[in-house]
Protein backbone atom coordinates (compact mmCIF):
# COMPACT_ATOMS: atom_id res chain seq x y z
CA UNK A 1 0.00 0.00 0.00
CA UNK A 2 1.60 3.66 -0.97
CA UNK A 3 1.47 6.09 1.95
CA UNK A 4 -0.68 9.18 0.86
CA UNK A 5 1.12 12.03 2.32
CA UNK A 6 -1.72 14.08 3.44
CA UNK A 7 -0.22 17.41 4.74
CA UNK A 8 -3.59 17.49 7.32
CA UNK A 9 -1.85 15.79 10.29
CA UNK A 10 1.08 17.71 9.96
CA UNK A 11 -0.38 21.34 9.50
CA UNK A 12 -2.54 20.77 12.41
CA UNK A 13 0.50 20.25 14.29
CA UNK A 14 2.40 22.81 13.07
CA UNK A 15 -0.43 25.25 13.57
CA UNK A 16 -0.45 24.45 16.96
CA UNK A 17 2.94 25.52 17.63
CA UNK A 18 2.65 28.44 15.40
CA UNK A 19 -0.76 29.76 17.79
CA UNK A 20 1.15 29.25 20.89
CA UNK A 21 4.41 31.14 19.43
CA UNK A 22 1.87 33.90 18.12
CA UNK A 23 0.57 34.16 21.45
CA UNK A 24 3.61 34.60 23.09
CA UNK A 25 4.70 36.83 20.42
CA UNK A 26 1.41 39.24 21.22
CA UNK A 27 1.94 38.94 25.13
CA UNK A 28 5.48 40.72 24.36
CA UNK A 29 3.92 43.47 22.75
CA UNK A 30 5.15 41.78 19.01
CA UNK A 31 1.65 41.64 16.76
CA UNK A 32 2.68 39.46 13.77
CA UNK A 33 1.70 41.54 10.55
CA UNK A 34 1.62 40.35 7.17
CA UNK A 35 1.16 42.51 4.02
CA UNK A 36 0.20 40.45 1.04
CA UNK A 37 0.36 42.76 -2.01
CA UNK A 38 -2.37 41.93 -4.81
CA UNK A 39 -2.19 43.88 -8.32
CA UNK A 40 -5.49 42.85 -10.02
CA UNK A 41 -7.90 40.48 -9.97
CA UNK A 42 -6.64 37.08 -11.42
CA UNK A 43 -9.17 34.71 -9.79
CA UNK A 44 -6.67 32.21 -8.63
CA UNK A 45 -4.82 34.89 -7.04
CA UNK A 46 -7.44 35.79 -4.95
CA UNK A 47 -8.49 32.58 -3.91
CA UNK A 48 -4.15 32.39 -3.15
CA UNK A 49 -4.38 35.76 -1.18
CA UNK A 50 -7.20 34.94 0.81
CA UNK A 51 -6.46 31.62 2.16
CA UNK A 52 -3.31 33.21 3.04
CA UNK A 53 -4.95 35.73 5.11
CA UNK A 54 -7.55 33.13 6.80
CA UNK A 55 -4.47 31.24 7.75
CA UNK A 56 -2.44 33.87 9.03
CA UNK A 57 -5.70 35.05 11.49
CA UNK A 58 -6.45 31.49 12.58
CA UNK A 59 -2.67 31.53 13.43
CA UNK A 60 -3.37 35.04 15.36
CA UNK A 61 -1.64 37.18 13.23
CA UNK A 62 -2.68 40.23 11.27
CA UNK A 63 -2.73 39.93 7.52
CA UNK A 64 -3.67 42.84 5.29
CA UNK A 65 -4.69 42.01 1.48
CA UNK A 66 -3.11 45.60 -0.24
CA UNK A 67 -5.10 45.43 -3.18
CA UNK A 68 -3.77 47.33 -5.98
CA UNK A 69 -5.60 48.37 -9.55
CA UNK A 70 -4.10 46.89 -12.19
CA UNK A 71 -3.43 49.40 -14.06
CA UNK A 72 -1.22 50.80 -11.36
CA UNK A 73 2.34 53.03 -12.64
CA UNK A 74 5.26 51.39 -12.11
CA UNK A 75 6.28 54.07 -9.59
CA UNK A 76 3.37 53.96 -7.78
CA UNK A 77 3.78 50.25 -7.20
CA UNK A 78 7.51 51.05 -5.89
CA UNK A 79 5.87 53.70 -3.30
CA UNK A 80 3.95 51.00 -1.95
CA UNK A 81 6.01 48.34 -1.45
CA UNK A 82 8.48 50.73 -0.10
CA UNK A 83 6.17 52.01 2.17
CA UNK A 84 5.61 48.97 3.78
CA UNK A 85 9.16 48.19 3.45
CA UNK A 86 9.30 51.06 6.26
CA UNK A 87 6.21 50.59 7.87
CA UNK A 88 7.70 49.39 11.65
CA UNK A 89 4.06 47.90 12.65
CA UNK A 90 5.02 45.00 9.39
CA UNK A 91 7.18 42.14 9.82
CA UNK A 92 7.01 40.35 6.76
CA UNK A 93 5.69 41.75 2.78
CA UNK A 94 4.87 39.24 -0.10
CA UNK A 95 3.70 40.16 -3.29
CA UNK A 96 1.51 37.69 -5.23
CA UNK A 97 2.15 36.52 -8.47
CA UNK A 98 1.70 36.76 -11.42
CA UNK A 99 2.10 40.63 -11.78
CA UNK A 100 0.27 42.51 -14.79
CA UNK A 101 2.35 42.21 -17.42
CA UNK A 102 3.15 45.97 -17.62
CA UNK A 103 5.10 45.17 -14.15
CA UNK A 104 5.99 41.51 -14.85
CA UNK A 105 9.84 42.72 -16.01
CA UNK A 106 10.31 43.64 -12.09
CA UNK A 107 13.07 41.29 -10.10
CA UNK A 108 10.47 41.02 -7.13
CA UNK A 109 13.76 39.35 -5.56
CA UNK A 110 14.63 43.18 -5.12
CA UNK A 111 11.34 44.89 -4.10
CA UNK A 112 10.95 43.55 -0.37
CA UNK A 113 13.64 44.28 2.18
CA UNK A 114 15.51 41.06 3.38
CA UNK A 115 14.47 41.59 6.60
CA UNK A 116 10.34 41.13 5.52
CA UNK A 117 11.18 39.11 2.81
CA UNK A 118 9.01 36.24 4.33
CA UNK A 119 8.45 34.50 0.37
CA UNK A 120 12.23 33.85 0.60
CA UNK A 121 13.55 36.07 -3.17
CA UNK A 122 15.61 38.25 -2.20
CA UNK A 123 18.95 37.84 -2.86
CA UNK A 124 20.48 37.51 0.38
CA UNK A 125 17.71 35.00 1.62
CA UNK A 126 18.78 32.80 -1.03
CA UNK A 127 22.67 33.60 -0.80
CA UNK A 128 21.59 32.15 2.58
CA UNK A 129 19.98 29.09 1.45
CA UNK A 130 23.00 28.12 -1.08
CA UNK A 131 25.71 28.76 1.30
CA UNK A 132 24.14 26.80 3.71
CA UNK A 133 24.68 29.27 6.62
CA UNK A 134 22.51 27.64 8.93
CA UNK A 135 21.16 30.94 10.36
CA UNK A 136 17.50 30.65 11.25
CA UNK A 137 16.95 34.08 10.91
CA UNK A 138 17.44 33.58 6.97
CA UNK A 139 14.04 32.96 5.36
CA UNK A 140 13.85 29.85 2.75
CA UNK A 141 11.54 30.33 0.14
CA UNK A 142 8.27 28.55 1.57
CA UNK A 143 7.20 25.32 -1.07
CA UNK A 144 11.02 24.29 -1.00
CA UNK A 145 10.50 24.78 2.99
CA UNK A 146 7.14 23.05 2.91
CA UNK A 147 8.41 20.02 0.96
CA UNK A 148 11.40 19.23 3.09
CA UNK A 149 9.06 19.94 6.85
CA UNK A 150 6.36 17.38 5.14
CA UNK A 151 8.99 14.97 4.36
CA UNK A 152 10.69 15.07 7.64
CA UNK A 153 6.91 15.02 9.46
CA UNK A 154 6.29 12.21 7.26
CA UNK A 155 9.63 10.15 8.17
CA UNK A 156 11.05 9.96 4.16
CA UNK A 157 14.41 10.34 4.61
CA UNK A 158 16.48 12.59 1.86
CA UNK A 159 20.10 11.96 2.99
CA UNK A 160 22.03 10.14 0.98
CA UNK A 161 19.14 9.65 -1.49
CA UNK A 162 18.43 10.94 -5.36
CA UNK A 163 15.98 13.19 -6.09
CA UNK A 164 15.41 14.23 -9.31
CA UNK A 165 13.40 17.98 -9.50
CA UNK A 166 11.63 18.55 -12.23
CA UNK A 167 11.42 22.27 -13.28
CA UNK A 168 14.00 25.04 -12.64
CA UNK A 169 11.80 27.85 -11.49
CA UNK A 170 13.46 30.17 -9.08
CA UNK A 171 10.30 29.69 -6.62
CA UNK A 172 10.49 25.82 -6.81
CA UNK A 173 13.28 23.62 -8.41
CA UNK A 174 16.27 26.10 -8.06
CA UNK A 175 16.06 27.16 -4.12
CA UNK A 176 15.02 23.22 -3.57
CA UNK A 177 17.78 21.90 -5.37
CA UNK A 178 19.79 24.05 -2.97
CA UNK A 179 18.19 23.52 0.00
CA UNK A 180 18.02 19.26 -0.38
CA UNK A 181 21.76 18.79 -1.21
CA UNK A 182 22.07 21.24 1.97
CA UNK A 183 20.36 18.11 3.56
CA UNK A 184 22.79 15.93 2.10
CA UNK A 185 19.98 14.61 -1.19
CA UNK A 186 21.70 14.17 -4.46
CA UNK A 187 19.94 16.38 -6.02
CA UNK A 188 19.19 16.22 -10.09
CA UNK A 189 17.58 19.37 -11.60
CA UNK A 190 15.60 18.47 -14.55
CA UNK A 191 13.45 20.65 -17.03
CA UNK A 192 11.82 20.87 -20.22
CA UNK A 193 15.35 20.17 -22.67
CA UNK A 194 16.60 17.45 -20.48
CA UNK A 195 17.05 14.57 -22.74
CA UNK A 196 16.00 11.18 -21.77
CA UNK A 197 13.85 12.33 -18.86
CA UNK A 198 12.33 8.78 -18.03
CA UNK A 199 15.69 6.98 -17.49
CA UNK A 200 15.97 9.93 -14.64
CA UNK A 201 12.53 9.81 -13.32
CA UNK A 202 12.65 6.06 -13.26
CA UNK A 203 16.19 6.07 -11.59
CA UNK A 204 15.64 8.23 -8.82
CA UNK A 205 14.30 7.81 -5.22
CA UNK A 206 11.83 10.92 -4.54
CA UNK A 207 10.67 12.55 -7.54
CA UNK A 208 9.14 16.05 -7.17
CA UNK A 209 7.41 17.40 -10.50
CA UNK A 210 6.92 21.08 -10.02
CA UNK A 211 6.60 22.02 -14.01
CA UNK A 212 2.72 22.89 -14.42
CA UNK A 213 1.67 20.57 -16.62
CA UNK A 214 -1.45 18.83 -15.89
CA UNK A 215 -1.12 15.39 -15.32
CA UNK A 216 2.23 14.96 -17.07
CA UNK A 217 4.32 12.32 -14.74
CA UNK A 218 2.18 8.93 -15.37
CA UNK A 219 3.08 5.51 -15.10
CA UNK A 220 5.43 5.42 -17.71
CA UNK A 221 8.36 8.01 -15.74
CA UNK A 222 7.84 5.53 -12.78
CA UNK A 223 10.08 2.66 -11.64
CA UNK A 224 8.28 -0.82 -11.52
CA UNK A 225 9.91 -1.46 -8.17
CA UNK A 226 7.28 0.50 -6.29
CA UNK A 227 9.89 2.05 -3.94
CA UNK A 228 10.02 5.85 -4.86
CA UNK A 229 8.43 8.75 -2.91
CA UNK A 230 6.40 11.47 -5.55
CA UNK A 231 6.11 15.35 -4.53
CA UNK A 232 3.43 16.58 -6.58
CA UNK A 233 3.97 20.92 -6.56
CA UNK A 234 1.62 21.16 -9.57
CA UNK A 235 -1.61 23.41 -9.15
CA UNK A 236 -3.19 23.13 -12.34
CA UNK A 237 -6.70 22.52 -13.91
CA UNK A 238 -7.44 19.34 -16.14
CA UNK A 239 -9.52 19.18 -19.28
CA UNK A 240 -12.23 18.85 -17.19
CA UNK A 241 -12.06 21.92 -15.32
CA UNK A 242 -10.65 19.96 -12.18
CA UNK A 243 -7.78 20.79 -10.13
CA UNK A 244 -5.42 18.46 -10.55
CA UNK A 245 -1.42 17.87 -9.99
CA UNK A 246 1.70 17.56 -12.56
CA UNK A 247 0.98 13.79 -11.78
CA UNK A 248 -1.62 11.53 -13.20
CA UNK A 249 -2.23 9.95 -9.82
CA UNK A 250 -4.59 7.57 -10.72
CA UNK A 251 -2.26 5.63 -12.85
CA UNK A 252 0.55 6.14 -10.14
CA UNK A 253 -0.60 5.64 -6.65
CA UNK A 254 -0.09 2.23 -6.39
CA UNK A 255 3.31 2.09 -8.13
CA UNK A 256 4.78 4.19 -5.40
CA UNK A 257 6.09 3.64 -1.79
CA UNK A 258 4.50 7.66 -1.22
CA UNK A 259 2.99 10.32 -3.13
CA UNK A 260 1.48 13.86 -2.45
CA UNK A 261 -2.40 14.25 -3.16
CA UNK A 262 -3.55 17.44 -5.20
CA UNK A 263 -4.80 19.66 -3.48
CA UNK A 264 -4.17 18.62 0.14
CA UNK A 265 -0.44 17.65 0.06
CA UNK A 266 2.45 19.99 -0.99
CA UNK A 267 -0.19 23.43 -1.21
CA UNK A 268 -1.26 24.12 2.19
CA UNK A 269 2.60 23.08 3.26
CA UNK A 270 3.74 26.64 1.59
CA UNK A 271 0.93 28.38 3.48
CA UNK A 272 2.34 27.23 6.92
CA UNK A 273 6.29 27.73 5.50
CA UNK A 274 4.91 31.30 5.53
CA UNK A 275 3.75 31.62 8.61
CA UNK A 276 6.43 29.97 10.03
CA UNK A 277 8.75 32.62 8.46
CA UNK A 278 6.22 35.38 9.35
CA UNK A 279 6.94 34.61 13.11
CA UNK A 280 10.42 34.39 12.66
CA UNK A 281 10.92 37.80 11.22
CA UNK A 282 9.02 38.90 14.23
CA UNK A 283 11.09 37.09 16.54
CA UNK A 284 13.98 38.81 14.34
CA UNK A 285 13.22 41.89 15.01
CA UNK A 286 12.59 41.31 19.00
CA UNK A 287 16.36 40.46 18.61
CA UNK A 288 17.41 43.32 16.76
CA UNK B 1 41.32 8.51 -29.08
CA UNK B 2 40.10 10.62 -26.32
CA UNK B 3 40.60 13.91 -26.67
CA UNK B 4 42.59 16.18 -24.28
CA UNK B 5 41.38 19.39 -23.40
CA UNK B 6 44.60 21.34 -22.99
CA UNK B 7 43.71 25.16 -22.16
CA UNK B 8 46.44 26.13 -23.71
CA UNK B 9 45.04 27.37 -27.10
CA UNK B 10 41.70 28.24 -26.27
CA UNK B 11 43.85 30.42 -23.45
CA UNK B 12 45.63 32.04 -26.30
CA UNK B 13 42.33 32.85 -28.38
CA UNK B 14 41.03 34.43 -25.73
CA UNK B 15 44.59 36.36 -24.44
CA UNK B 16 44.21 37.80 -27.50
CA UNK B 17 41.07 39.44 -27.51
CA UNK B 18 41.82 40.67 -23.69
CA UNK B 19 44.74 42.72 -24.99
CA UNK B 20 42.76 44.48 -27.89
CA UNK B 21 40.42 44.95 -25.04
CA UNK B 22 42.89 46.09 -22.87
CA UNK B 23 44.18 48.14 -25.35
CA UNK B 24 40.93 50.00 -26.18
CA UNK B 25 40.45 50.91 -22.40
CA UNK B 26 43.13 52.02 -22.31
CA UNK B 27 42.71 54.80 -24.97
CA UNK B 28 39.80 55.68 -22.96
CA UNK B 29 41.85 56.61 -19.69
CA UNK B 30 40.55 53.40 -18.46
CA UNK B 31 43.56 51.15 -16.70
CA UNK B 32 41.88 48.07 -15.54
CA UNK B 33 43.27 47.79 -12.16
CA UNK B 34 43.25 44.75 -9.71
CA UNK B 35 43.70 44.50 -6.25
CA UNK B 36 44.62 40.79 -4.70
CA UNK B 37 44.29 40.20 -1.26
CA UNK B 38 46.67 37.89 0.26
CA UNK B 39 47.01 37.47 4.10
CA UNK B 40 49.64 35.84 5.30
CA UNK B 41 52.15 33.76 2.93
CA UNK B 42 50.47 30.36 2.23
CA UNK B 43 53.34 28.66 -0.12
CA UNK B 44 50.31 27.56 -2.44
CA UNK B 45 48.46 31.14 -2.29
CA UNK B 46 52.17 32.38 -3.24
CA UNK B 47 52.04 31.14 -6.32
CA UNK B 48 48.12 31.27 -7.45
CA UNK B 49 48.34 35.24 -6.61
CA UNK B 50 51.81 35.64 -8.20
CA UNK B 51 50.07 33.67 -11.52
CA UNK B 52 46.97 35.85 -11.32
CA UNK B 53 48.96 39.25 -11.41
CA UNK B 54 51.47 37.75 -14.35
CA UNK B 55 48.17 37.02 -16.91
CA UNK B 56 46.80 40.46 -15.36
CA UNK B 57 49.99 42.16 -16.57
CA UNK B 58 49.81 40.15 -20.18
CA UNK B 59 46.90 41.40 -21.02
CA UNK B 60 47.72 45.01 -20.07
CA UNK B 61 45.87 45.42 -16.67
CA UNK B 62 47.10 46.56 -13.56
CA UNK B 63 47.50 44.09 -10.34
CA UNK B 64 48.67 44.69 -7.24
CA UNK B 65 49.31 41.82 -4.36
CA UNK B 66 48.22 43.50 -1.56
CA UNK B 67 50.46 41.49 0.87
CA UNK B 68 48.94 41.40 5.08
CA UNK B 69 50.14 39.76 7.92
CA UNK B 70 49.06 36.69 8.82
CA UNK B 71 48.11 38.15 11.83
CA UNK B 72 46.21 41.17 11.25
CA UNK B 73 43.23 42.10 12.99
CA UNK B 74 39.70 41.53 11.80
CA UNK B 75 38.83 45.09 11.77
CA UNK B 76 41.93 46.02 10.20
CA UNK B 77 41.66 43.43 7.18
CA UNK B 78 38.52 45.01 6.96
CA UNK B 79 39.29 48.11 6.60
CA UNK B 80 41.86 47.49 3.92
CA UNK B 81 38.89 45.85 1.72
CA UNK B 82 36.84 48.93 2.32
CA UNK B 83 39.33 51.24 1.41
CA UNK B 84 39.88 48.70 -1.69
CA UNK B 85 35.58 49.00 -1.87
CA UNK B 86 36.02 52.79 -2.19
CA UNK B 87 38.97 53.30 -4.85
CA UNK B 88 37.58 54.66 -7.82
CA UNK B 89 41.05 53.61 -9.11
CA UNK B 90 40.21 49.91 -8.45
CA UNK B 91 37.91 47.86 -10.42
CA UNK B 92 38.11 44.27 -9.58
CA UNK B 93 39.29 42.76 -5.59
CA UNK B 94 39.90 39.47 -4.65
CA UNK B 95 40.60 37.74 -1.60
CA UNK B 96 42.81 35.02 -2.13
CA UNK B 97 41.58 31.74 0.17
CA UNK B 98 41.85 30.10 2.26
CA UNK B 99 41.88 32.80 4.94
CA UNK B 100 43.90 32.18 8.05
CA UNK B 101 42.10 31.16 10.71
CA UNK B 102 41.17 33.44 12.90
CA UNK B 103 39.87 35.34 10.13
CA UNK B 104 37.94 31.95 8.43
CA UNK B 105 35.21 32.96 10.18
CA UNK B 106 34.07 36.10 7.74
CA UNK B 107 32.00 35.57 4.66
CA UNK B 108 34.30 36.43 2.03
CA UNK B 109 30.76 37.01 -0.24
CA UNK B 110 29.70 39.93 2.12
CA UNK B 111 33.46 41.65 1.79
CA UNK B 112 33.47 42.98 -1.74
CA UNK B 113 30.83 45.06 -3.11
CA UNK B 114 29.29 43.48 -6.30
CA UNK B 115 30.46 46.11 -8.64
CA UNK B 116 34.39 45.33 -7.91
CA UNK B 117 33.07 41.23 -7.10
CA UNK B 118 35.13 39.58 -10.05
CA UNK B 119 35.44 36.59 -8.32
CA UNK B 120 31.71 36.27 -8.34
CA UNK B 121 30.86 35.61 -4.49
CA UNK B 122 29.10 38.38 -3.92
CA UNK B 123 25.65 37.36 -3.20
CA UNK B 124 24.43 39.85 -5.74
CA UNK B 125 26.64 37.89 -8.47
CA UNK B 126 25.36 34.78 -7.31
CA UNK B 127 21.52 35.66 -7.49
CA UNK B 128 22.31 37.23 -10.73
CA UNK B 129 23.62 33.30 -11.68
CA UNK B 130 20.75 31.31 -10.28
CA UNK B 131 18.29 33.48 -11.68
CA UNK B 132 20.09 33.82 -14.96
CA UNK B 133 19.32 37.34 -15.89
CA UNK B 134 21.10 37.17 -18.56
CA UNK B 135 23.23 40.55 -17.89
CA UNK B 136 26.53 40.52 -18.62
CA UNK B 137 27.15 43.20 -16.71
CA UNK B 138 27.51 40.80 -13.39
CA UNK B 139 30.10 38.31 -12.83
CA UNK B 140 29.86 34.53 -12.75
CA UNK B 141 32.52 32.67 -10.55
CA UNK B 142 35.45 32.37 -12.35
CA UNK B 143 35.80 28.22 -12.23
CA UNK B 144 32.54 27.64 -13.39
CA UNK B 145 32.98 30.30 -16.13
CA UNK B 146 36.35 28.71 -17.25
CA UNK B 147 34.55 25.32 -17.40
CA UNK B 148 31.86 26.47 -19.37
CA UNK B 149 34.24 28.53 -21.96
CA UNK B 150 36.51 25.74 -22.39
CA UNK B 151 33.79 23.29 -23.40
CA UNK B 152 32.18 25.93 -25.30
CA UNK B 153 35.82 26.61 -27.19
CA UNK B 154 36.21 22.90 -27.35
CA UNK B 155 32.69 22.02 -29.13
CA UNK B 156 31.56 19.89 -26.19
CA UNK B 157 27.62 20.84 -25.96
CA UNK B 158 25.87 20.96 -22.57
CA UNK B 159 22.60 21.45 -23.64
CA UNK B 160 20.38 18.19 -22.88
CA UNK B 161 23.04 16.56 -21.61
CA UNK B 162 23.64 14.86 -17.81
CA UNK B 163 26.11 16.26 -16.15
CA UNK B 164 27.24 14.78 -12.48
CA UNK B 165 29.49 17.57 -10.26
CA UNK B 166 30.76 15.94 -7.47
CA UNK B 167 31.56 18.41 -4.76
CA UNK B 168 29.32 21.23 -3.47
CA UNK B 169 31.11 23.70 -2.76
CA UNK B 170 30.12 27.60 -3.23
CA UNK B 171 33.10 28.38 -4.98
CA UNK B 172 33.33 25.31 -7.86
CA UNK B 173 29.68 22.96 -7.32
CA UNK B 174 26.91 24.99 -6.66
CA UNK B 175 27.81 28.35 -8.86
CA UNK B 176 28.25 25.57 -12.03
CA UNK B 177 25.16 23.21 -11.02
CA UNK B 178 23.43 26.77 -11.37
CA UNK B 179 25.21 28.21 -14.87
CA UNK B 180 25.15 24.70 -16.36
CA UNK B 181 21.28 24.47 -15.54
CA UNK B 182 21.20 27.94 -17.21
CA UNK B 183 22.62 26.67 -19.99
CA UNK B 184 20.23 23.86 -20.50
CA UNK B 185 22.25 20.97 -18.92
CA UNK B 186 20.75 18.13 -16.40
CA UNK B 187 22.74 18.65 -13.52
CA UNK B 188 23.35 16.26 -10.78
CA UNK B 189 25.13 17.55 -7.84
CA UNK B 190 27.00 15.09 -5.62
CA UNK B 191 29.04 15.06 -3.05
CA UNK B 192 30.58 13.12 -0.09
CA UNK B 193 27.42 11.88 1.40
CA UNK B 194 26.04 10.47 -1.79
CA UNK B 195 24.96 7.01 -2.17
CA UNK B 196 26.01 5.00 -5.15
CA UNK B 197 28.02 7.35 -6.41
CA UNK B 198 29.66 5.06 -9.03
CA UNK B 199 26.06 4.40 -10.71
CA UNK B 200 25.50 8.20 -11.11
CA UNK B 201 28.98 8.78 -12.53
CA UNK B 202 29.14 5.71 -14.48
CA UNK B 203 25.40 7.22 -15.97
CA UNK B 204 26.55 10.46 -17.17
CA UNK B 205 27.15 12.52 -20.28
CA UNK B 206 29.72 14.82 -18.74
CA UNK B 207 31.75 14.68 -15.03
CA UNK B 208 33.08 16.97 -12.93
CA UNK B 209 34.94 16.37 -9.93
CA UNK B 210 35.78 19.20 -7.83
CA UNK B 211 36.47 17.25 -4.58
CA UNK B 212 40.48 17.74 -3.76
CA UNK B 213 41.16 14.76 -3.59
CA UNK B 214 44.04 12.86 -5.39
CA UNK B 215 43.39 10.50 -7.98
CA UNK B 216 39.99 9.86 -6.57
CA UNK B 217 38.11 9.05 -9.61
CA UNK B 218 39.35 6.18 -11.36
CA UNK B 219 38.60 3.36 -13.87
CA UNK B 220 35.69 2.10 -11.59
CA UNK B 221 33.83 5.30 -11.62
CA UNK B 222 33.76 5.55 -15.33
CA UNK B 223 31.27 4.04 -17.85
CA UNK B 224 32.47 1.28 -20.46
CA UNK B 225 31.04 2.86 -23.42
CA UNK B 226 34.20 5.46 -23.14
CA UNK B 227 31.76 8.34 -24.27
CA UNK B 228 32.26 10.51 -21.57
CA UNK B 229 33.49 13.56 -21.28
CA UNK B 230 35.48 14.49 -17.91
CA UNK B 231 36.63 17.81 -16.53
CA UNK B 232 38.85 17.79 -13.54
CA UNK B 233 39.09 21.13 -11.12
CA UNK B 234 41.30 19.09 -8.60
CA UNK B 235 44.31 20.43 -7.97
CA UNK B 236 45.95 17.69 -5.30
CA UNK B 237 49.43 16.66 -4.29
CA UNK B 238 50.03 13.07 -4.38
CA UNK B 239 52.03 10.75 -1.93
CA UNK B 240 55.42 11.36 -4.18
CA UNK B 241 54.48 15.29 -4.16
CA UNK B 242 53.49 15.55 -7.97
CA UNK B 243 50.69 18.11 -8.42
CA UNK B 244 47.64 15.98 -9.59
CA UNK B 245 43.70 16.36 -10.11
CA UNK B 246 41.10 14.64 -8.86
CA UNK B 247 40.75 12.28 -11.53
CA UNK B 248 43.43 9.14 -11.85
CA UNK B 249 44.75 10.64 -15.31
CA UNK B 250 46.92 7.53 -16.91
CA UNK B 251 43.88 4.66 -15.75
CA UNK B 252 41.11 7.07 -16.92
CA UNK B 253 42.11 8.75 -20.35
CA UNK B 254 41.88 5.72 -22.68
CA UNK B 255 38.25 5.03 -20.81
CA UNK B 256 36.89 8.42 -21.99
CA UNK B 257 35.87 10.82 -24.95
CA UNK B 258 37.48 13.66 -23.75
CA UNK B 259 39.22 14.53 -20.65
CA UNK B 260 41.05 17.96 -19.31
CA UNK B 261 44.74 17.64 -17.69
CA UNK B 262 45.74 18.59 -15.11
CA UNK B 263 47.98 21.02 -14.67
CA UNK B 264 46.52 22.86 -18.49
CA UNK B 265 43.00 22.51 -17.94
CA UNK B 266 40.38 23.88 -16.01
CA UNK B 267 43.69 25.73 -13.94
CA UNK B 268 44.44 27.96 -16.79
CA UNK B 269 40.42 28.81 -17.51
CA UNK B 270 39.95 30.37 -14.11
CA UNK B 271 42.50 33.16 -14.40
CA UNK B 272 40.88 34.06 -17.96
CA UNK B 273 37.54 33.96 -16.40
CA UNK B 274 39.03 36.56 -13.68
CA UNK B 275 40.95 38.80 -16.66
CA UNK B 276 37.55 38.77 -18.24
CA UNK B 277 35.26 39.86 -15.39
CA UNK B 278 38.09 42.55 -14.74
CA UNK B 279 37.58 43.87 -17.72
CA UNK B 280 34.06 43.93 -17.68
CA UNK B 281 33.86 45.29 -14.01
CA UNK B 282 36.21 48.34 -15.99
CA UNK B 283 33.48 48.69 -18.70
CA UNK B 284 30.60 48.65 -16.49
CA UNK B 285 32.33 51.75 -14.84
CA UNK B 286 32.55 53.13 -17.89
CA UNK B 287 28.68 53.24 -18.70
CA UNK B 288 28.21 53.94 -15.19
Amino acid sequence: MSQILHSSSVKKLITKGLKAECKSLRENNIFPQLKVILVGSDPASLIYTANKKKYCEKIGAICEIVALDEKISEADFRKTIDQINKDELVHGCIIQLPLPKHLSHLDVGHLVVKEKDVDGFNPENLYALMRNGNDSKDFISCTPKGILTLMQESQIAVAGKHVVIVGRSMIVGKPLAMLLTNHNATVTLAHSQTENLKTLTKSCDILVSAIGKANFIDETYISANKNQVIIDVGMNTDAQGQLCGDVHYERVVNLVSAITPVPGGVGPMTIVSLAQNLLQASKNKLSL
